[in-house]
């Protein structure tokens, strides 16, 4: 498996600024995330302070951002990461598409707004997973209830339904998709809460009931304590110091996971420290 | 005397984008640097990694920078800052145009490459000076040496020789001024050292001596400790928070001033934070 130095996870201005200084400074970058950079930025009406680029819309921040990306030969990879693990000196990376290894890893992915269900939290890794593609071979025979945000999810739901008996999908979005045979789509319903009775994971929605062996929740983003096994919080954020660095040798964050203001340049100027940091590490663990 | 909201020190991309992002939030902001932004940004050769700026020169991005401020309505003061005084709900920037107020104070200077000479800390206040215009009263019928480091400084040094007996002016730049009268113009000289010898401010330089009541040295930048009393350093660089809040309320510092790495885009992520800290310290001084 190729070892990348640094891997950098998001695709807004912290993941985007990450990855090009990561470039500048010569190191192989793999950069996960959407290929549109970042909804939240492409969203924004109009932005006033990002210094150099006066009163852009969002969509032309966003286009201005993906072309020096692409001018310095930075590349997206599309997947959504499920889990980092600290291998000691290397990271190992699981993403829905498959794994990966980084020496050092840049934690970019952003607040997301949405808050777990009720009982989400409580019964992850007891029912509750965030990766289908990941945990498909657990589910020979069983049956499992997928929420899903984007229809990308839907190639997520037809490999699990190869190994699973049945899996019914309750897309969070003006679902369009062909699913069929052991699939039951089921649209427009809100879930509300989960819990487990009877080995059974059971999702209460404002409509229906629905129980399976597992549930998945196939969300952009995974909480980044959830992300990293013994990662630091403070409160919602990522902690880190003025260089960026987490509790865990090797690991950054930057942007709005670190904290407010949830400024576009305050994301960058974060991005840029952490991937110098990222860089001062990778000289170190060179040295042993 | 007016008393702005938030008074800005320096005019790289720390002060330009604190600026900004003051001026965004409606508040009125007294911008203090040179009117043609950094040295250190518009000799630049080239930048790789100012997200959304790809590949521009210094020039460029300096043209960038200082266009933005003009479409936002901030003007730049050229004036240099002396001394910075908290009075407890506001700030006395003493400078050597003249004096300002303002309720909260961002220090986004830079970092000077110039270290003092020797005998120059150690006798400030005590026959070594920062600033001609300000001492100028207490020179009435004495002599003083002048360092000077840009064609501005002439000015400086007429006003000063209005009232001293003479003046010994040592350009460390190109000099084609036309300063006479009382004033020796010295070019080409490099100082070496201060002491203070019978009540005399000497001044060795690599080809004489230069005795005089008082000298003044006349750079771009005072050290941060010296420009704020009691302002607490970490080495050579401000000492902040993520806030970039210093130790004194209602002082904050951006950009090289607080640390490496000395990029752009850190500087004005920087920036950034610090007009929005001083936002927020500013709202809470109005609940009092």
């Amino acid at each position: 498996m190729e070892r990348f130095d640094i891997a950098v996870i998001g695709t807004g201005p912290a993941g985007l600024e990450a990855a090009i200084t990561a470039k500048v400074r010569n190191k192989t970058v793999l950069l996960l995330g959407q290929k549109t950079s970042s909804d939240k930025v492409s969203k924004a009406h109009q932005i006033q302070n990002y210094l150099g680029l006066p009163n852009v819309t969002g969509q032309d921040m966003s286009k201005a951002f993906l072309d020096h990306a692409k001018e310095m030969g930075v590349e997206i990879t599309d997947d959504k990461v499920n889990a980092v693990y600290s291998m000691g000196d290397y990271f190992a990376l699981q993403c829905h598409g498959g794994d990966y290894e980084a020496k050092s890893v840049i934690l970019a992915a952003g607040m997301s707004a949405m808050k777990p269900f009720p009982g989400e939290m409580e019964n992850l890794g007891r029912g509750v997973s965030y990766c289908a593609t990941c945990d498909a071979a657990l589910y020979k025979g069983r049956t499992a209830t997928i929420v899903a945000y984007s229809p990308e999810d839907e190639e997520e739901a037809e490999f699990l339904a190869e190994r699973a008996a049945s899996v019914t999908y309750l897309p969070q979005y003006d679902y369009n998709g062909s699913l069929g045979g052991n699939i039951t789509v089921v649209p427009k319903v809100k879930p509300q809460s989960i819990e487990m009775t009877d080995g059974q994971a059971v999702l209460k929605t404002d409509v229906d009931t629905y129980s399976a062996d597992g549930i998945f929740i196939l969300r952009a983003q995974v909480a980044p304590s959830q992300l990293v096994p013994g990662l630091t919080m403070d409160g919602n954020h990522v902690a880190v110091d003025r260089n960026m660095a987490t509790n865990i040798a090797g690991l950054y964050a930057c942007g709005d996971i670190t904290g407010t203001p949830y400024q576009y340049i305050k994301a960058a100027g974060e991005g840029n420290v952490a991937a110098l940091s990222a860089v001062s590490y990778l000289a170190e663990l060179a040295k042993k």
